[in-house]
């Protein structure tokens, strides 16, 4: 993956630009808050102490995120609950509709979603200055709570191997969810589409890129499946 | 107030005493835990987005508390989940029967509810050695979300005075469940109990400072409600 965005002087000197990275950090901004509070919902399902603690330590890492990208929104000048209202109803339509309905729909959610999510993040950032791209790295970077739920959830399989097809199929879903949320915020958040498709001095990328992209991510998210040992 | 606890050492000399603050710890843990999952719950409620924020800041605080708590069990040769396990139901059944139906019966819970519980738990600190005490002041020192739920309570009773009517009550029937629990946990417990009562070679204290001792927690309470703009 190449460097292609611009420089972090584009910021100051492009308005266009400024207001898709606002765009970026104020949806990034948004779903870490939403991704609090739905781990922490999770953990209310926890069967045991320790799961639940281990939830609320995830949901915490995720408010740390949401702290660091709310700074960052104010530092570019911007008003943080302005630059994440557009995303409102979006992220809350995607939580509203995949609402796990136990707790091992919630590991499998928190894994699956996020990967995707958090793989997604990472493409864009090839897309933005060097500045805005490592806060999105720093962010993402930190997620670490893949074994204790790959642990969780294959634990659960192996005591009943049906739990693995209705896993399987909710993950198909949750994917399903994310797509058609994402569509919607890129037909209504012009100034976001344009860190992928170009602007006014700014170089887009093509539709191949777009379709490798596209690859990577149903590539990786069939990896995390496999990982927990469900059929993608 | 004065010092009424024993030496630290009797922590090592004395298994009635160390299960007495293995007890005590648990009870605080767990009460952490939940007071993270109710805020975060409490977040999901919120009008705006800087209340969202706000209240998941809070939950993170809690969260946080817990964790110390948590090495403080571990240090003291404790299992954590098993000292918290006791006070599950007790815990658990305080917060299923105060369930806030709305955002300001929330805001009030966690100001007047935590306010007792934290009243409570530096009154009992008077009765332990001096590095539980300082531990129990140091995590309950750190609750900085008194100014922003005042200003939100009084500016819903403001624009709706008949708000205050109805949170009033809310706020008695809080303290009442909270008293049922504290009761319930103090029968069952006879270990913790002996941290007010007393043991084989500690002293403990008297009928008239126990009722000093609930007087100071009523009048507190009256002064938080004031704050509010509440009748106790």
């Amino acid at each position: 993956m190449t460097d292609q965005g611009p420089p972090s002087s584009a910021l100051h000197t492009d308005p266009e630009y400024l207001a898709a990275v606002v765009d970026l950090f104020g949806v990034l901004a948004y779903g870490e808050l939403m991704a609090f509070e739905r781990l922490a919902a999770d953990a209310a399902m926890a069967p045991s102490i320790d799961d639940k603690a281990a939830l609320a330590g995830m949901a915490t890492a995720e408010y740390r995120h949401f702290l660091v990208l709310r700074d960052r929104l104010v530092e570019l000048g911007a008003e943080p609950q302005e630059a994440m209202q557009p995303f409102r109803d979006a992220l809350e339509g995607f939580h509203e509709k995949t609402s796990p309905s136990d707790w091992l729909e919630g590991l499998v959610k928190a894994y699956v979603g996020d990967g995707i999510a958090n793989d997604f993040y990472r493409e864009i950032a090839n897309y933005v200055d060097e500045d805005s791209r490592a806060l999105v790295i720093s962010v993402f970077a930190d997620t670490g709570h893949s074994d204790f739920i790959v642990d969780r959830v294959r634990g659960a399989i192996q005591t009943d191997p049906r739990v693995g097809g209705r896993l399987a199929l909710w993950g198909r879903r949750l994917v399903g969810e994310a797509l058609s949320q994402a569509q919607r915020v890129a037909a209504e958040r012009d100034a976001l589409s344009t860190l992928l498709v170009g602007g006014v001095d700014r170089p887009g990328t093509d539709l191949a890129e777009i379709g490798r992209m596209l690859a990577r991510l149903t590539d990786n998210h069939a990896r995390r499946m496999a990982a927990l040992g469900l059929a993608a």
